[in-house]
């Protein structure tokens, strides 16, 4: 027996509303076998860049035939495309509106502008258009993608229909850019807040082996930071520290960095080293 | 192999408390091969109609072969029935207090007074009264049914149990009305508020088919809008549109129409149409 | 074909952030047909007693054969033992501190000092420290052996690997003590409040059967509730009643015993009994 197909979901449905459960539905009349994990629900209202940085963080740790969808869809209704993209990293369904930024290299995401844009798809990717009406869910809305396109064809690859039946051919996709921050001429980043998690913790878009070499130091919201810790458990006071999930954060042991600061997302952080 | 039984649930337990993983443990311990999926766990407590609408919303997409679980209970512990019903619709196990209504027709819902009342079940549905102890958790308690008769019942259902099996034949069962507006006389429809969902869209009682031809204006909260939109990109400010539920809501794009209005679940909603 | 593995997951990381899907990530990655069940992902920030009684309280309803992961882990990174414990109640994963207190017989517990400390593994139990890196997702992190270390141990289990190969044979752990009001010289129960459910019950740690003899009174924030109701539905104020989970739990008939007394988790409750 061949292992169950893994489908993962990323949204800004919440748990409260039967939105998500609507999906699972569509997905388990069509494969009732798959395996279906929830990344997470709880993206903001429609940030799309909040939703690429959580299924980034959470995708290294399925395996490469894992189907993650993702669907924060403002332009849902509207002419923006719904895509498909199959990559070493994995499938990857959801409008073609920068979400599925994590399937792309982040070399690849670098030529997306600040705030994103179009990009080549690379050797090794492949992408189509949902096109073909056989893999959604009739009559599709124009509210709901996430039920009507995303969730059958992400159950219809999961059953091995192969991606090119799912559609025409793409050649670019929509790319936010890496989450990694600008080095500036004196050598510090210019980061920002990504996200704060459950604990508080402010989660930058610096990754740990981007740091400058020297003594960090960390500001935010005018409170700086001197050093790195090792754990959440060393020490007291705001802290910076390389999280689980390879970025730098700030945190607060035993309390909230977030309410300490006032800081959240989107927030700038200024990170230097001195020598 | 045969395909594994889906059971859903649906609740007013909050997924912060272990009540819902004491009913999967229940469930699994008999049915390891079940599928399991939350509907949702957010019901207002012990409303309900409010558990009653989020099902009927999920409902249409699972297959009829799945069992829902509802579980909204006020008067456990009382003399109030505990019921299965299987219905072309799917197979539904819950109180007799109306949060099973979407297994029923809605004509057959229609007999129900305003606030709910006793329908007989019609042709091609079956009820059984959960009388046989064999197919509960011993010693039931007095507070916790979801657990120890609606858990058991659906893992032994979804292992092939027959409904008369479980207990004793019933040939009624308590319904709340259809979620459709009342037409008053000059043709305008006497909606409320039935459900807030995450993003703060207000979804009202009035089905999408049975809006009055002609402009329609829908009001909420003294703020009158015009017209209806077909998505959310489209347009700005407080707009009338029916939803992927199939339902009339008030979104506000880019914003929640529940903190721009200030209305909530039972708020009243009048839907006019000029010609 | 055997039944699939159970895995209960409780934490204190939400369902916001993707840490619970890094870490059903790695199990299934290992062992796609595990079945994963969510005990609670709303512990307290790192209350370790709050999570063993959620756990404790979860824990009966799944089968022996279960893997129960919880993962309440202050001291990450330090040098905490990491375990897993085979006992008659089921297996147990996850930091020395306490939070797999629910393993161990309450007898055992019992000698554990107010504050909790070391107890002998009992007969009948054993258990190892997490000590063999081949069963480690490499590299470990210092921040999140939920994903490193007890996500992929408890998959190794659930795939049939034996305790022993795990790491190194213990002889104790650290337990907290019961969740048991002592008894004062009066026979009054010195309790207080270990649980605020989402009905705002405020849910003490008084065993039902340890309640004594006569009409009992339960007296929180100063506000004495005389007698025991059966139900919930039953009466009107402040009502104490043994929950379904078997402790005594002061509730509001339709509204948040929380709210209506201020009180909350750690808060005392008096329970005495007049004859």
């Amino acid at each position: 027996m061949p292992a169950p197909a893994i489908i993962t979901l990323t949204s800004d449905f919440g748990l409260a509303d039967p939105y998500v459960a609507a999906m699972k539905g569509v997905i388990l009349s069509l494969n009732p076998n798959a395996v279906i994990v929830d990344v997470s629900h709880a993206v903001r209202p429609q940030r799309v860049e909040h939703a690429a940085f959580l299924l980034q963080v959470a995708r290294p740790y399925f395996p490469a035939s894992a189907i993650h969808v993702a669907v924060v869809d403002p332009g849902v209704g509207t002419e923006r495309l719904a895509l498909a993209l199959q990559t070493p990293l994995g499938v990857f369904v959801g409008p073609d509106n920068g979400v599925l930024s994590p399937a792309l290299p982040e070399e690849v995401r670098g030529a997306a502008g600040e705030r994103g844009g179009r990009v080549p798809l690379p050797e090794g990717c492949a992408g189509v258009s949902l096109t073909d009406p056989r893999y959604h869910r009739q009559p599709v809305s124009d509210t709901f993608h996430g039920r009507d396109v995303f969730a059958p064809v992400a159950a219809h690859l999961s059953l091995g229909v192969a991606l090119p039946e799912l559609g025409e051919a793409v050649e670019d996709a929509f790319a936010l850019r890496p989450f990694r921050a600008p080095r500036l001429p004196d050598g510090s980043l210019a980061s920002r807040v990504v996200h704060v998690d459950a604990f508080g913790n402010l989660i930058t878009d610096v990754r740990g082996e981007d740091l400058p070499p020297g003594e960090i130091t960390v500001t935010i919201s005018g409170r700086p930071t001197k050093g790195l810790r090792r754990s959440y458990a060393e020490g007291t006071g705001l802290a910076a520290l390389v999280g689980s999930s390879g970025y730098l954060e700030v945190a607060l042991p035993g309390g909230s960095a977030a309410a300490e600061t006032g800081a959240g997302i989107g927030d700038p952080v200024a990170v230097r080293a001195s020598r």
